[in-house]
C-alpha cells in the first residue's frame, strides 16, 4: 500500500476493498461501509472458515474484529499524519454460526493522539450477536514508520 | 468429528492433524506436539496470511492462539467426558513478521472442572516472541452438547 | 447475603447498596440505578483511590467494572435460579482523572444461560470517558453453589 | 513522586513501598521484591477487600495485577528516560479466596521501546493460583509528560 488512503476520498469502500491484504481476501472479507465513525464488512461463511466441529473458527471472529478495528484506527491516524499499530485484541465469543453471512460493525470507543480503542460487533444474518471484540492501538509518527519498518511493527 | 479423539492415543499429533478443520488448513497450521501439558504447532508465513502492509495479519496470531488453546482445553475436557467451548480470546501483538515460520506453544494456566485458561506464545523462527495470548473456555457436559448443537455453541 | 435479592423488588438500588461488600464500601461505590438492562453507580474520587502520581489507580476502574458487571450478571442469573461467577475482566484505560466523581454504567452484551458478557463505561463528571471494560461470567446451578462453596468459587 | 526512582538504587523494595499511593495502601499491598525481571508483593486478605459473598473481590486481583505490572513497566521505562502509562488490564479469575495472604509475582512478557506487556500471577498462601493477568503499557517521552500532565494520562 504505497499510497496512503485518502480519508475523505470519494469512494472509501472501493479503496479499502482494493487495498485488502492476502488474509482479508482469504477470509472473503468485503468492506461495505467506511466512515470515520462507523465501518462495516461482511464475510460469507464457507468451509474454509470452519473448525473441526463445523462451526466458524473463533479465530475468524478475532480476525474480523482485528481487520475492521484496524481500518477504523488507521483512517483516524492518517488524518493526523500518523500510523496506527494494533497492540491488543480481545474477542468474546457468544454464539456459534455454521452458515450464512457474518456482518460486522466497528465503532470508536476512544480516539486519542497516541492510542485508540475500537469496538466491533459481529452478527449473523438473523441479526443475532455471535461475537464482539475490542482492539487497542498505538499511533506512531509516520516518520517513525518510514525511517525503518521495524519502528512500526515492533512495539 | 464423530468419534472423540483418544487423549492417550498412540500418535496424537497425527490424529489432531487429521482432524483439522477448514480454517486450520487454510492457515497452513500443522500440529507438532500434543501432550496434556504442552501443545505446539507451526505455520509457514505466506502471502495469504498477510495484511495490506506485508506483515502477518493480527488475526492470524489470534487464530493460532485460539486453535492451540482450544486443542489443549478439549484434550483435558475429553478426559472428563466433557466438551470445551471457547469464551474469550485475548491476544497481545509484540512484533511484526514478514516471512519464515511461526512456532506456537500452548500451556495450561488453569484446568478446572467448569472452566480452563490456556496461554499461547508465538515466536518467529529466530526465536523472537511475536505474539502471545490467552483463551478462557467453559466445559459443558457432553450430554448437553449431544442433546442439541445449540447447547454447545450458544453460551 | 443469605437471602437472594428479589430482581423485581420495590427498591433494588437500596437493596444493592445495603448488600455491598467491604471492598465496594472501601471504594465508596454507591449504586444509583439497578434495572435488568442498565445498572449505574458513582464513586467520589478521594486520596485513598489514587496511585503515586495522584491519578485514580487503574485498579479502581477495573474494580468498578467488576462490581457493576457482576451485579448485572447476578441479577439476571438469579431470575434463572442460578449463580453467576466472574471469569474475566478486561479494562481499557482512556484518560486519567484526579478529582470529582466517577460515573459508571453497565449494559449487557450477551445474557445466555451458561455465560454472560457485560460492558461498563466509566465517565468523569465532565462527561468524558475515562475507562471502559468487559466482564465474562459463567452461570452455575444454585444447587452447585449450595453443595459446597468451592463449586461457586473454583472454576 | 517528584523524584524519579533510581532503578539500581540500594533498596528498591523500600523505595517502592515508601512511594506507594493511597490505593496501594488501601489494599494493604506491600512490595517484597523489585528487580528488573521480577517483582513481587503481598496483600493480607481482610474484610475491607471482600465482595458481598465473603470472597476477595475480583477488583482486588485486577488492582494487584495493575500495581505490580505498572511498577515493573515503570522501572524499565525509567531506564530509558521514559514514562510508562497503562493501557489495558486483562485479569482471569481462577479460584476464590477468603482468608490468609495473596502473593503476587510479575514478569515481563515484552519490553519494547514504545510498549510493554507484563504478566502477573497471584497465588494464595497454600500456593494455589487464584488469578492471573496482563497489563499492556505505552511508554512516552518523559518530556511529553512534563510538558503537560494530560500528555501522560490521556492516551
Amino acid at each position: 500500500m504505497a499510497e496512503p488512503l485518502a480519508p475523505d476520498g470519494p469512494d472509501l469502500v472501493a479503496v479499502f476493498n482494493a487495498h485488502r491484504g492476502g488474509f482479508e481476501r482469504t477470509l472473503g472479507l468485503v468492506f461495505t461501509q467506511i466512515t470515520p465513525d462507523e465501518l462495516a464488512c461482511e464475510v460469507a461463511i464457507a468451509p474454509h472458515l470452519l473448525q473441526p466441529y463445523g462451526l466458524v473458527h473463533g479465530g475468524v471472529y478475532s480476525a474480523i474484529v482485528e481487520t475492521l478495528a484496524s481500518a477504523g484506527a488507521a483512517l483516524y491516524a492518517m488524518g493526523q499524519g500518523r500510523t496506527s499499530v494494533g497492540l491488543e485484541n480481545t474477542t468474546s465469543f457468544v454464539r456459534g454460526a455454521r452458515g450464512g453471512k457474518l456482518i460486522a460493525k466497528a465503532t470508536p470507543v476512544h480516539r486519542g493522539r497516541s492510542s485508540q480503542v475500537w469496538e466491533v460487533a459481529i452478527h449473523d444474518d438473523n441479526g443475532k450477536l455471535v461475537a464482539t471484540g475490542r482492539v487497542r492501538t498505538v499511533s506512531l509518527e509516520r516518520g517513525a514508520s518510514i525511517a525503518g519498518e521495524t519502528v512500526a511493527v515492533k512495539t
